[in-house]
């Protein structure tokens, strides 16, 4: 992170997850984990089309999307997507174990 | 959120950042956008497959991985996801500007 980080806001995963389902857990049920999964689809390519050419401030949009999307199918689903990131990768990297990946280039991390 | 949620982990975005990239960092500036975002493609295709035939323990370990790919990409480009989604979702859904969305079911949120 950079030194001028003081006033960035330090959402937190669980409340970023609930605020999502207050949002969309209603529609998100009637469309199902298929239908939902669709619009993350769609989203991921309008990611990558920003990350080829659009702005910082179209990226950032476009992460924010993406992350919503994975988010309201996480709620579908019935998965804690802080708990489920503390699981995974909370002690160190799932390849190595390391803070600081020593995993191979070639390999995955 | 259920009432068991107590003891759950309150991973915030920027600390989740901050310790993706400590840990990946330097070998994803190496893979640069394009090669990383080959291994996002890649775990979002295995929790497709988890969402239709994983436990829910596999279902939690693709969403933690999709979530770490996304955050990696957003290092590399330079991106706050914390503030990103502030930006987008933080006071509404960016269709209707509601709390709890009112756009139509076939329109995108």
């Amino acid at each position: 992170m950079t030194t001028s980080d003081q006033a960035k806001p330090d959402v937190s995963l669980t409340d970023f997850q609930a605020k999502i389902r207050d949002m969309y857990y209603e529609k998100d049920v009637q469309r199902g984990i298929d239908g939902t999964f669709m619009w993350l689809m769609e989203e991921v390519g309008e990611l990558a089309s920003a990350l080829r050419q659009g702005t910082h401030e179209e990226r950032c949009g476009e992460f924010a999307d993406v992350l919503a999307w994975l988010t309201t199918i996480a709620n579908v689903a019935g998965v804690d997507l802080g708990q489920a990131i503390q699981d995974k990768y909370g002690t160190g990297c799932p390849g190595c174990g390391r803070l600081v990946c020593t995993c191979p280039m070639q390999e995955k991390p």
